[in-house]
């Protein structure tokens, strides 16, 4: 079979259905786009059907889970996900479950797109449209994918077991994703997830990613007197909620920017040497990338770490907020009576999201001084992070896929950031895969956001190897640990 | 002369007068009322020339001095002063000056008040009104008292030479005091500073104040980035400016609660035995002073002190109010660009605003991290603060004075907040003595006002001892150094 002949033959198609579906403008965080985000449903699932997919399926996600932060928010009700299903040819083949979304970001501001974000545009080899590379153009790869792999002949039947899931909330945050997960678990029953949703380090530099920080918040407030007192009478002697919760603060980090919180490092899986050595191949641009931040300057992390380890790789502790006192202008000598803080915590395999918040509440009521009523809340259970280790048999047999489409070296990255990818892992039980060909530049959830068709293309055509090679191995050898590291 | 005999003979007249005068709601803060602080003045000047003070005039503050805190606000025209002076009969008897103010607090809440606070009313010994302790009834009793040394006979002059000065913006922080001294300060000379306008620890426990802390206050702002970034992508590798905020403020003071701006101490003049003994003298209730403080504990000051030590005696440092990031409901993973702070200090003697000033500069300078920009602002000059020291010649003649009115040991005490009268006490270089009979239990600022007319009378007995007293004395004896400390 001639998978990169079926898909350059068929890149066309592939770019014209593309468009079509880019301009449903499917915003899942604007209640008046409710009937797009379906119209995408529907259309993605026809799409699938035609491809061949025997079974496709809208699902309308339960009601959110008692626990779930945002889960009683403007999307309560759910917006619709798409599940299809083509079983093997061999019924003991692997099955895969193929995870992506079909809702966008908003795309304001309007004014800064060249043109209409929901009339997708052609220019060269880019295709610029709201969803292009995030998360439409990704997953649309798989159809294309898919049918390479059985050459578009009626009747066949792809070397696994494929499942797609594509989500409707991903941008608001997947309120809904792990109810679904849940409730659907023994049909989302696999052996490998792979993930389409994430980014490549350059279009040159072929990568995937290893994993994803989890995140835990709360709020530190810290309560002294019952009212604001006069800080002439009383300044001094007693003590003062704002001087807590700054000591408090200050507190979260020793002198080599280590995280203090207890136990906070115990289930923190250390980078091994060839982790960090794949890391440190990175064609990274400090000063390029501290110019995307604002033009902060790399300072004040884990000592011993470098600067994509620290993002990446390492947990953290951040304040977002605070507030306290008098906040207007001028001066208020006053004492004031309370003081609050945001904070949040990015984790990394193992970190328990509840563990950290457990450490937290441990460090507050152990150092709040005697005097101030200290106490924590949280917005939620935190999201847990994941990982997908470069030694697993899946990743191995996924970046061979990478390799053999983009005829170069894949390198690894990790993300920052937090999804719902560890609840894909964690409720299914099965080990995780970064297949994506997005990229930072494709301006995702910015003004005139886009994609290469070409990029797209070669995604298909890795994951239309993936699919053959992942034929070769039993079940049980995938959700084998990684070795070689 | 009988000075007792005589002040009971006309405490009739003194309770008539003093309900005359707190009719005139002076109320500086509110500028509706600017004619009623005029006809104050009117008031009080008519009276105190029937008292036979030869020298009468109603002075209109100048313009505020530039760099003075508030100079531009609401007042900036200035309410009237009353000044006052009748020469001693002897030509090298010492000259004095009285301070108090004539101007008073809003009456806001009127609904507590169970009467009109400008209809005064007497119950029993006690007289209700606005202003009727702070300050008008401390200042009428001086009238009272140079009536009783001279014993009413016209033509007679009093031992030492009066001069009487009754500010109309007290209650609004001064704003034109320092410049109306300054430019009156040769008709101002004097040899002593009597200031009216302080409390007693209690009504049977009669006392004098021995000094006022000083004040600097600032705001402390941190810039990280030019943008809130995203803590996923960025957190742990760029510094955060709350963090470094939090930092720089919990690190004011040391774990013994003392304040770490370099020479914070230096020129603090170590409390001295005798003072505190006669501090610890104080009937000092530390569980109902704490109920007062809104139910704080006395906790986490200056290690060695007592608390009145350390609300009167000691330097503080404290936040007054801290803010920056995400303040609203529910969490936002950010590092923040920004974070702000508002700091003051309470100064003892002989601390000077300006070098406290300068230490936090360097202190912030010093203490901020790589890749934060600090900045440090400050809304004016500050305060100075000031002091009586109980060894003088001028206060123990003063408790002298206060012993025989009163028929008690008088202690002393201090005042933790800040006022006018450093510049008094700087700008006319001479002695300062707290000669007052409040009570914090007179509802000063606090509806229902109130005073009891035999505890003014009293004061107005003491001050009439203390005049003859201090004819006793060469003008060099007064402004030499506290002995016998």
């Amino acid at each position: 079979m001639d998978v990169r002949g079926y898909i350059e033959e068929h890149a066309g198609d592939f770019s014209a259905a593309l468009s079509e579906w880019l301009a449903i403008p499917s915003i899942s965080a604007d209640p008046a786009r409710a009937g797009d985000v379906r119209r995408s449903a529907e259309w993605i699932s026809g799409h699938l059907r035609s491809a061949g997919f025997p079974v496709v399926e809208i699902w309308d996600p339960p009601a959110p889970r008692d626990d779930a932060p945002g889960g009683s928010g403007p999307a309560a009700r759910g917006l619709p996900t798409v599940f299809a299903e083509w079983p093997a040819a061999r019924r003991d083949a692997p099955a895969v479950l193929i995870y992506g979304h079909h809702d966008v970001q908003p795309a304001e501001p309007l004014h800064e797109w060249e043109a209409d974000p929901f009339r997708p545009q052609r220019r060269g080899d880019q295709l610029f449209g709201r969803g292009a590379s995030d998360d439409k153009g990704q997953v649309l790869f798989h159809a294309l994918a898919v049918a390479a792999c059985v050459n578009g002949e009626p009747g066949a039947a792809p070397p696994v077991t494929l499942k797609v899931l594509i989500e409707g909330e991903e941008e608001i945050g997947s309120p809904h994703f792990a109810g679904l997960l849940c409730e659907r678990r023994e049909r989302l029953g696999c052996d490998v997830i792979v993930v389409s949703d994430t980014t490549m380090w350059a279009a040159d530099v072929p990568s995937m990613c290893t994993g994803m920080r989890g995140l835990a918040d709360a709020q530190v407030s810290c309560y002294g007197p019952q009212v604001d007192l006069h800080s002439g009478s009383f300044g001094g002697a007693v003590p003062n909620p704002l001087h807590a919760l700054a000591a408090l603060l200050a507190g979260l980090h020793d002198d080599r920017g280590r995280v203090t919180l207890p136990g906070f490092y115990d289930r923190v899986q250390p980078l091994t040497a060839t982790e960090r050595e794949l890391l440190a191949r990175l064609p990274f641009d400090e000063a390029e990338w501290l110019a995307t931040a604002g033009g902060s300057r790399a300072a004040g992390g884990e000592e011993g770490y470098s600067t994509l380890e620290r993002v990446w790789a390492r947990p953290t502790a951040e304040i977002n907020g605070l507030w306290g006192g008098h906040t207007g202008p001028g001066p208020k000598t006053i004492v004031p009576r309370e003081a609050h803080a945001k904070v949040s915590f990015r984790l990394v395999a193992e970190q328990e999201p509840a563990e950290v918040q457990r450490g937290l509440r441990e460090y507050v009521a152990a150092n709040a001084p005697p005097g101030i009523r200290a106490e924590v809340e949280f917005s939620g259970p935190g999201v847990r992070p994941c990982s997908s280790p470069a030694g697993s048999p899946a990743v191995r047999a996924a970046r061979g896929a990478m390799e053999r489409a983009f005829g170069r070296e894949v390198l690894f990255t990790r993300e920052g950031g937090s999804g719902p990818e560890a609840d894909l892992a964690d409720i299914l039980g099965a080990p995780l895969v970064f297949l994506a060909v997005g990229l930072d530049s494709d301006a995702i959830h910015a003004p005139n956001e886009r994609v290469d068709i070409s990029r797209l293309l070669k995604g298909a055509e890795a994951a239309a190897y993936l699919w053959h090679d992942l034929a070769g191995y039993k079940p049980a050898e995938l959700a084998a640990a990684p070795a070689g590291q």
